[in-house]
């Protein structure tokens, strides 16, 4: 991978090679990722899902793509939903469409095809559900055997996925960052890889692609604010990075404004965003456990892209967030794992305040499946 | 819907309008659907999902179109199993990647739209899960009334998934066809609108779009063999159909083998093609629930697309199912419900038998999410 370059997110570090432990060797930082020219086309005409964006993606041979045909979500207008926030238009583009049931597939995607390519065949990550089961899908297609760290609260379903694909789940005593914690020392421990999809810059890069995709949805003009359900950020700033890319190419004339939404029980990032003060609690109790981060590794990165983009953060209630789980299955026949709905949520908030204005055109990722909670008794 | 007409599969009858009831008023035969001239196309530039079939759908004006993103799955090479079944390629084309998690939402979409086309606004169906989740959905986008009669012993993550999208959900004392007898005589009763997806036409319709996205994703030629679960056969009754248009419209040489796919516990089709006795056993029991349907009521049609695609059927063991429900995960990366892995452990018995020769070109679509479903404990 001689044309790729790996800078450090907050120093001034800049590396040559992905380093197995994911993080900037001098300050801990995460690290991003910088082509040293443009990547050479391979010249396949027709590639699985997101990989048609074969000229933004960090590979040099389209022999090592490891695929399930991610991305490609469709993109379907909540009319009703829609019409009793006041909006122009809602729009919501179905990222639980992915093969292994969350947006996470297209950062796995990308980040396996890049160990593929590495000749890494055996990797660490720590998981509390949709991401664990993204990679170890994309790992069992890939041949590469993965041991996902995992808090021992993670719900059956989502543990006993990652199992089927035949990772290996080590559940850990305490919350998501005792997790995380666990997986860094066994791996500097086994000189193993570390393939965090927190941490990784290739995850990121598979992230790209949602508004690669937007840009060809909607060809017009792109919504004017897009809601994300925010923990660590991946989809929010791989969305960010792609809509740069787009912009510097001359394919986009308005950026969107890019929103941050966040449960209250665990909001650092809407906290430091607006000024606040917070704590994490002793125990994050709440329904949306895909967002339930404590400790987001990229949080400067999302600030400064919240800045950029003139996007607002909010945080919500856990009676809303289940409130619009149903409201969409009920009455747009969505049906959505509470995270997701935490995004929608804040776009009430966002309506409410009058940062989303009546009349403007909103779309809100889908990022995980219903199924792959524990289903609410209606 | 002056230009449809509905004759029946079995007898004489030809109607011009959609029963209420569903079935033939004269011998209780499923209805089939023709044109009576080309369905007029409404220039329509880009519909979404399967739409974009429109002139081979039986709709009047896209204004009454309910979707959901429907359709346009993936489909992915399965290396590692192919070449262990010594097969030329093995594809799977992951139905389960429509919006309320299986191939259901092809039948639903053009079910409910139509449903929407003729102004019903109450109905009625009977199923074990998944075409009742996948009718609720649409029905709560449609703004239509949904109430489902379900076995009793239906897992409850696939009832919960119904009523959250706003249906009633019956359950009823017995197996599948002591729902399907509620479910009709609740309609004689009330006169309601029953959306039976075994009996009506416009199900089946929806089901051809299988097919006309195989012709696009295998532009030189068609894999030779297709292996499907087959419990009521929609999706194998739809795939022959949509078969059949383009080969008549000149867009097809050859036609691929349609096999047909039962678990040993529940076999009618296996019986009656092999001509063989089978009576249903006082329950039946089977991990692949989707296909325990003892009195599917287009057999007779399923029987004869198996004889004229020259195809074979195949009944599967218990063992041999959750084998590949496993294989699949752990070697590829697909996680389906074991009704789909029937198909595969299906194919391995064709192998076996030389039905499917080394060296072939085979496709087997994966019907369901393994999400739907108990997950196996790994």
């Amino acid at each position: 991978m001689g044309h790729l370059r790996f800078p450090c997110t907050q120093c001034e570090v800049l590396l040559e090679q992905a380093p197995a432990l994911g993080a900037c060797p001098g300050c801990g930082a995460p690290l991003d990722l910088a082509y040293r020219g443009p990547t050479p086309s391979a010249g396949v005409a027709e590639l699985p899902g997101l990989w048609r964006y074969w000229d933004s993606l960090p590979l040099h041979d389209p022999r090592h793509i490891v695929s399930l045909g991610e991305g490609r979500t469709p993109c379907v207008p909540l009319e009703r939903l829609g019409r009793s926030l006041g909006l122009g238009a809602l729009f919501a583009k179905l990222e639980y469409l992915n093969p292994t049931g969350s947006f996470k597939d297209r950062g796995a995607a990308v980040l396996v095809s890049a160990l593929k390519e590495l000749g890494v065949s055996e990797v660490v990550e720590d998981s509390s559900g949709n991401a664990g089961a993204s990679l170890a899908a994309y790992c069992a297609r890939a041949g590469i055997r993965a041991t996902i760290f995992a808090p021992k609260g993670t719900p059956p379903q989502k543990s006993r996925q990652i199992q089927l694909y035949g990772a290996e789940v080590r559940l850990v005593p305490g919350g998501r960052q005792a997790a995380a914690d666990a997986a860094r020392e066994h791996c500097q421990r086994q000189s193993a890889y570390y393939a965090s999809h927190n941490l990784s810059p290739f995850f990121l890069q598979g992230m790209k692609s949602f508004a690669f995709e937007l840009a060809e949805q909607f060809p017009g003009a792109l919504p004017e604010h897009i809601l994300f359900p925010v923990g660590n950020g991946s989809l929010f700033l791989g969305t960010w990075k792609g809509l740069g890319e787009l912009q510097r190419a001359g394919r986009l004339e308005a950026l969107p404004r890019l929103h941050c939404v966040q449960a209250r029980a665990c909001m650092p990032i809407v906290a430091a965003f607006q000024g606040q003060p917070w704590s994490p609690p002793r125990a994050v109790r709440t329904v949306a456990g895909g967002i339930a981060v404590v400790q987001p590794p990229r949080q400067h990165q999302v600030l400064e892209a919240l800045s950029a983009s003139g996007g607002a953060a909010a945080a919500v209630e856990e009676e809303r967030i289940l409130w619009w789980q149903r409201a969409l299955a009920r009455e747009e026949g969505v049906f959505c794992e509470p995270t997701s709905a935490a995004a929608f949520a804040g776009l009430e908030t966002l309506v409410q305040k009058g940062v989303v204005a009546p009349g403007a055109r909103v779309l809100v990722p889908v990022t995980g499946f219903g199924l792959k909670d524990r289903i609410p008794i209606p």
